[in-house]
């Protein structure tokens, strides 16, 4: 049988994954979750039928959305994850040896158990003692109390009518930003960042942070089984840690704090992040839109094209 | 009608790109080339039925292939271009104030003068004095006689059976070697570059070269239209110009020698293109293969998975 | 180029048809219009993205609409055909050496000038002095006066919102009975009348007709490119008239009356069309339901599976 | 997710069907087999990735293969399966109350056993004390001895290289002809019989048997699921038989014959399956080619392109 799994990346572009195995599936209140043994990218997590991560480069997404932020912390002991069911954003949190509580919080806790199981990668990160999971609200549950050195939102795209398009607002960031100790770091993942379309989330969410952290950098990243470059947005409450660091003083760091090799991030892979293109830079510097739950402004989701509602 | 070009990108990931219309064929004694209009990528260039270049960002992939050798050339006087009947390698060589005579060598007349017709953005360039054109072998023209500043290969991949494999060999680089004058730089696009496929001609292009010259670079960049990283493999007669430039160096070489904006490349852009990942330096560090047409081990194709031959 | 159109047969069901060409297209006000070069089904018509007819069985589908009810008329004189701007339909009524007018009612203008080009086995019908041609809405022409021997309605399928669906229904069928001449036959294409969904049109429009008409009759036939049997309906003004030919009057009736010979149709061929399986003629047996405008039934699409609403 | 299987129906015609489930799946010596929940035709059968049988109509295809020759035969007891290793034309078979023995020889055990378990609609038969399965080969078991009133060969088509091209010949039909008890009847699956592809295998196998019996008929029957009518041809001890009965004559026999209900077949769809179009009939009159394995004219498969042919 020639099986093969459908995404639609943009209207006009599809791509088709050659199946050879579904692995396991489940249905859970938020989410359908199903992992699968694709022909070009390995086993492969999908939610509702998007891809999320694939055993052949999850390591390059995961350590770029992580290690920069902790190694630009001076000594992160406390973590807060949003979203990140599927436990390899906290695998990455863990490697690190100071930290001493890594909280994670997830709305969906079937796929919590379900990654728990079908994943092996990340089982000793599950059963790490230092890791707090909690299945709820990952913005009620930061709101609630608590403060942390790094906070990563590792979440969905922002999605017209999905969960999660008031966790990339001014309002959000302002009360993550309460809830950061002195020194802190704030990461978010943000969307596609290619030439095409790094507009449509992961500048606004640039120019969104600016208006509440003193220094805000954008970086991105090719992701093979993404088929495009990926973005991430990290803010510091300290301007001056928004300095990047020297290859040379990641690697230092890496060594001495990190337990086990990274596969993708050292000093170069880490220079080469925050090496925006002209043209990237150019749209950064114009952008002037800023997501707020108060004005309705919402970077939203049309047929797989995100777009910013202005009300 | 819902019209769909269909390309195999490796066995197992097709993708799907609404034809928006087919805007000039014509089939050439050596290919069947087409300008298209694509949804997701706008008039694009397919050659034998694959992508060659895009209008959204057919100024990434020749900005690159491009100004890395030519900004760190002292001075280009006189150019090589093997392959490229495109007309956007000539095009951006020609944007140097430097450069007093462009040599390029396509083996395809019939590609060269449908692409004059067809892509508008290439007529200046076609119309320069400067720019030679030779419809002929670009190895037996080189060969002829004369010498360069810098040689650029803008060729087919290595396809097994194909007309450029023997293009990707040691004994090709040693003439390109001999026709150098003192100082000269030579590039060549190395096909895919990204962390599933870099290994399949980028790192072998990069070894063989580091057989015949003192100093090689390999360095990558994402193209969204080509759904991967690229690669290119840049090297020097002269061992000491393999040290980059500092982005100073390229931003002030660049608004003192090129004609116009340029889209894509600055001193940033310039960075990036050569921070390569912890994985890509290891495979690069790794590799042993040396392509050579004597021994008869060529990088070739097999079902689009180009893999090495060794006979 | 791996090119490819697709069309969704039913939700769940895709066919990709390698295309060769884009011979012709235009946009009429009311739908757009292509002739296209399929590998599989040679030159085809399509409106709005659906195959109209294909080179290869077009006369399957057109003898099977029209001689039918002409050979059963005792002498067609005079025969009015709504929609069938692509001339194939009056093609084949003008064969019929007795007819003296075949007066044609189409509303898209732009179709019927595009397949006078574009179909040159239809010019000498459009040429025909007995075609009378008129651009028009196909219910207000027949309203407005005139009657016929045959009146033959070859219309779009009743998509929901689509131009059509008032032309299937109880009221519009009591106006066709009163524009028929004694002796009058009237047929409708009345959809796909395959073994999964006959019951979507072909039935109800059968049901309907049964309200109007003393005598009724469904009948089917394969057509390859449709991918399915395709259905229509007979009535007659006189009851007597819905006893079927005999292969040998059919045979008859065809050399006597009709020029040129036939590719599909024969009385063995006709005898077929009417043997309808036990399950299709148990759905026939069933079925109640009654397209009304006055009612607010009618046989509506959605999302091409055609269904019912009762209002 | 959005699941497909494809499936390639002819050189440029492709078709996707939306995969709800693999149900289940094994790889027997010869072939690999799968149960799948298609969206479009529900449970079904695929061997080798190519569509076997189908939840929504596989009794058309299985009541028009058997009855036909089961009805035409005086008092049919014993009956010879070649193939069938599904089980639902033994199924059938056995539905015919005067049947006391039916030879079931199937080459592959691991489909028999895989399809035992996942069709519970054939375990009754199965289970029938009158079956007698045999796993072997087809022809092999046939010469051995033993003669029948109904041979049945329900095979895969005669594709190059496949098992089965060697049973589509003059010289298999001579052994079978010598196997059939007096007043015996032979009918065997043929292929694609739509007006495309009819001439495929279709007519040649209907010419191949002209050679060894006295009277062949061909007929065929749209199945939706397969996308094309499909074609048989049965063949007659004696001449006489070759007269096709009447309606009354078939409805009688089913309901003195058969136990249970028919879906598909009765009298008006017996007579449409021998209905042929005219353009049928003519490739019938006109066919002359003979298979046969001593002169090595097969009906061989290039691509899904059955064709013949003749050293």
């Amino acid at each position: 049988m020639s099986k093969w799994i459908e995404e639609e990346l943009e209207p006009g572009l599809r791509a088709f994954y050659g199946l050879k195995k579904v692995l396991n599936s489940c249905q859970s209140k938020w989410q359908s979750v199903d992992v699968v043994d694709l022909e070009c990218f390995g086993r492969t997590l999908m939610i509702d039928g998007l891809i999320q991560s694939c055993q052949i480069d999850e390591h390059v997404y995961h350590e770029s959305l992580v290690h920069p932020a902790m190694l630009t912390h001076a000594c992160p002991k406390s973590v807060y994850i949003g979203g990140g069911g599927e436990g390899s954003t906290a695998r990455e949190v863990l490697r690190h040896a100071s930290v001493e509580k890594c909280v994670m919080v997830d709305i969906d806790g079937d796929v919590v158990r379900f990654c728990k199981d079908a994943l092996p990668e990340n089982a000793e990160a599950f059963a790490d003692p230092r890791l707090e999971l909690v299945i709820d609200d990952a913005k009620a549950v930061l709101e609630k109390g608590g403060t942390y050195d790094v906070i990563i939102m590792d979440l969905d795209d922002p999605l017209e009518g999905g969960p999660c398009y008031q966790l990339y607002t001014t309002e959000f960031y302002q009360m993550i930003k309460s809830k950061l100790n002195p020194g802190g770091v704030f990461v978010t993942q943000s969307g596609q960042a290619g030439s095409k379309r790094h507009h449509l989330v992961w500048s606004p969410v640039h120019s969104t942070l600016r208006t509440v952290f003193p220094s805000v950098r954008s970086y991105n990243q090719a992701i093979y089984s993404f088929m495009d470059e990926w973005g991430w947005n990290i803010a510091f409450l300290d301007a001056a840690m928004g300095t990047l660091l020297t290859e040379e003083q990641v690697n230092q760091r890496i060594s001495e704090r990190i337990k086990g090799e990274l596969k993708f991030l050292d000093g170069e892979s880490y220079r080469g992040l925050f090496c925006l293109s002209k043209a990237h830079r150019e749209t950064l510097a114009k952008e002037t839109r800023v997501l707020s739950t108060e004005k309705g402004t919402y970077a939203t989701m049309h047929s797989q094209g995100l777009c910013i509602a202005e009300s």
